[in-house]
């Protein structure tokens, strides 16, 4: 174990013959180790934890963060990584990538003050507590005035980061989430699919109004059953569970990494809950198999919310619900959720990817999702600019989906109370997740190419060739590249949205 | 939020506004919430952690204990401390002992090397996980090895804070769970009780054996409805399920303070397993009552091992198993048990008190338990001194147990696997138990002095007097005085091993 606090004498003594790198690894270290007890943390505080220890746990968070920021920020680490640029010539490939992450991370932590990094994680937990409440109740008022605030403080926070890398302050914000992301490259791929929409829609809803009507289910869904089937399904496209953990929360997520994943699922009577499961699975297989020699390192980390969405994208919108794997579930469900017409493969087929103008992100199929994201990026944006006040966005969210999507949404829950996003801190984040949608399109159709006869792994529920494919050529290579350079080298182009609307059109208007 | 890491420059320009006491509190609150999270991983681990990310959380604990260990052994601390000190006379009462406490926590942190402190938390944390296998197992070779190495760990830890203080290396590690225990204080109260025993045990076997023989239950007790129950009777001593959960796990504990406790309780078909939810209770009321206005200070904690014991034992043996709450159990088993005659006043009074010579401690009654702790007070000094090694382990529990009980364990399960402590580094907790339940006593005797009709409130399962009176005159005291003041402030006299021996006639040898 190495010392990292400078006013350790032991460090003192063993620093001279430590490396400005070797150094930096070390102090690096105990801020992975923070980050993953944060991420326990944060699991707990949404699956386990007694809703009474919010406020205690708040001064936790508060004090974490304050903590590992003023880890970073200590004087101390500007002077190794100056050290460390000037003899980067001694350091292979992975240790220079893992100095340029520790380089943008410092930046992005001393552009910000301790005392506003305190103040936004006190403020984000007290609010997503409150927000809780206020969605079951519908009431935007009971949230609307720590909205503001925390909006004001995410302001501060995005004009510190954006000052410190010459970056606008949304743009900062979003590279907080996706290295490199901004809004010069994300507007053109959104206003191409804002314009595409409202042609392509009503065609797809025109085909399949002419298929059979849905077909009902023979009564509720067990929860306890799905929970079983969604274990089934889980342990075959690679997750261990002996290894993680698959439990219930309010809204699904992952966290962890490597040994420890937990994942999370939503169950209803009247829904079939598989697909935020696989979702949350395409996550953790990303988490599992990021280079374990590099763990703790900033360079052995995902590679930023794009590429991470890519991932759960990959498992649940390429693979999930395409007709190879619909045929597998037609022959699983039956054992799980006993024998109905609605596990034939047409019926399946017509209800997995159902197209339809809807109110909640989180349940919308992949042709609508991206209006929900874009709606949410332009919101957000505006509310940064202050353009429009947080009293005015109940009415602004109504106006912009009815122009995206032609509905307004009945209440406040599935209007802009649905997502815990803004709730928790969390603008500039959205954008992703239609990215990540576009690039696991063109990741999936790279890995087809690459792995011939994938459609008859998947139609057997085998992943095993896939997820190796993955591993070797996305998941263990953590940070060592940019998003771009990433997307590149595993499909030999730069992001194509044309990919992404293929697949759309052959899945959705089949010849 | 006081910045409290002294290379932030934050910190250098605040600081010449504050004491060298205020400067000591913002630190130790920092290592209160380092606290504070570390139990609330230790709950994980026992609790939720999925099995395989045991080393991935023992690097994490290791790096944990790192940091609170450099944190608090920082130079700069020990000339606050002297600062301080010096100023005392600036300090309220409460301050004082906060100082004298942090002073305390000091010299134990730095007087074991970082690299010890460490090497500690690893070794406990794998050896915890390999002793669940060997437990159930019941294979000590598994786990011979890897003890001998933590006992090494544990003796230079020791003899470090031993050093320190001018104590024994044993009397040191008593004192690190109980402040200012020794075997001098301890020593006469266990060879009091251990020349007792031989002639009240029989005495008391002799008694029950004229009694009815035990009534069996009318088939297996649902574990869900234990556990409901379980719920129904913590939810009346006081126990807010909205501050706090209760689950189950191999060994019954509570974690965590305030807001946010953590309880697990132990439930089988053939057992009535109320009694370690009421006892883990116990400790969560002392938790619950501590004084809110000193959270995340050391004065603001429990009071050591010893004192906590007293109220977990206060709660389990002086009130759960005494003949009015004994009648008022009689009353409400029937509703989540079905009604049957095990349930009768007289039944369940020869269940809950039936005294017997068995292998198994957490099983223990009350009578033999002493006998427990006693044999592992003695074991725990001999492998600490050298006169036994860790091979020679098994037959001296073997020896030891047919001395003080007259049986042998049957097994290594029954035997020396059956206890996690020394598998995860707590030698030297044991006598605490047992002191524990001396004090519970005589506290508990003082109450009925202090609170007459007592016992009516109980037979009618109402905690609330009881619960204050413990809150004013016990937990709202935090550290401000010593173990022994406490006793004395509460009781009146100092601890006196003939309230617990009268308490035993009383019940087991009736007039």
């Amino acid at each position: 174990m190495l010392a990292t606090l400078r006013t350790s004498e032991r460090e003192n003594f063993m620093a001279q013959d430590l490396s400005a790198y070797q150094q930096l690894e070390a102090r690096f270290r105990r801020l992975g180790v923070l980050s993953e007890v944060s991420s326990v943390l944060e699991w707990d505080g949404a699956v386990m934890m007694p809703l009474g220890a919010g406020g205690q746990r708040g001064d936790v968070a508060s004090e974490m963060a304050s903590m590992k920021h003023e880890f970073i920020s200590d004087p101390i680490v500007a002077g190794l990584l100056d050290e460390a640029e000037e003899q980067a010539d001694q350091l292979d490939p992975w240790q220079v990538a893992n100095l340029r992450e520790m380089r943008h991370d410092w930046i992005e932590a001393t552009a910000v003050p301790g005392d506003l990094v305190a103040a936004l994680a006190k403020q984000a937990n007290d609010l997503e507590l409150m927000w809780r409440d206020a969605r079951a109740a519908s009431d935007f008022d009971a949230v609307a005035s720590p909205l503001a605030e925390l909006i004001a403080l995410t302001k501060q926070q995005a004009s510190a980061v954006g000052d410190a890398k010459g970056l606008a302050p949304y743009d900062a914000l979003m590279g907080m989430f996706s290295p490199g992301q901004t809004r010069a490259d994300v507007d053109p791929l959104f206003d191409d699919y804002a314009a595409f929409l409202p042609e392509f829609l009503p065609q797809v809803l025109e085909h399949q109004s002419r298929l059979p009507s849905m077909t009902p289910f023979d009564g509720p869904l067990a929860v306890d059953q799905q929970h079983m089937l969604s274990k089934h399904l889980l342990g075959q496209i690679g997750f261990d569970f002996d290894r993680g953990r698959l439990d219930t929360s309010e809204h699904p997520f992952c966290s962890g990494t490597r040994d420890d994943i937990r994942m999370t699922g939503r169950y209803r009577e009247d829904e079939l809950g598989i697909m935020a499961p696989i979702h949350e699975c395409g996550h953790a297989i990303y988490e599992k198999q990021l280079p374990k020699e590099w763990a703790f390192q900033p360079v052995g980390q995902s590679l930023g919310m794009a590429i991470h969405e890519s991932q759960s994208l990959l498992h649940e919108l390429q693979v999930a619900r395409s007709p190879a794997y619909i045929r597998y579930l037609s022959s699983i469900l039956p054992q799980y959720l006993g024998d109905q017409d609605a596990w034939g493969v047409e019926a399946l087929t017509r209800r997995l990817n159902r197209v339809e103008r809807s109110y909640i992100r989180v349940d919308a199929d992949e042709v609508t999702y991206p209006a929900h994201v874009i709606l949410r990026y332009r919101l957000e944006q505006a509310m940064m600019s202050g353009d429009l006040s947080v009293a005015d966005l109940p009415g602004a969210w109504s106006d912009g989906l009815h122009a995206l999507l032609g509905i307004r949404p009945r209440n406040h829950a599935e209007g802009c109370l649905q997502d815990i996003h803004w709730f928790a801190g969390l603008m500039g984040y959205f954008p992703s997740y239609s990215l990540g949608a576009m690039i696991a399109a063109q990741m999936f159709q790279a890995a087809k190419e690459a792995l011939p006869g994938l459609d008859d792994d998947i139609a057997q529920g085998n992943f095993d060739r896939l997820r190796q494919w993955l591993a070797q050529n996305i998941h263990q290579q953590g940070r060592l590249l940019s998003p771009p350079a990433l997307i590149r080298s595993v499909t030999g182009s730069s992001l194509d949205i044309e990919i992404f609307k293929n697949h759309l059109k052959a899945r959705y208007l089949p010849a």
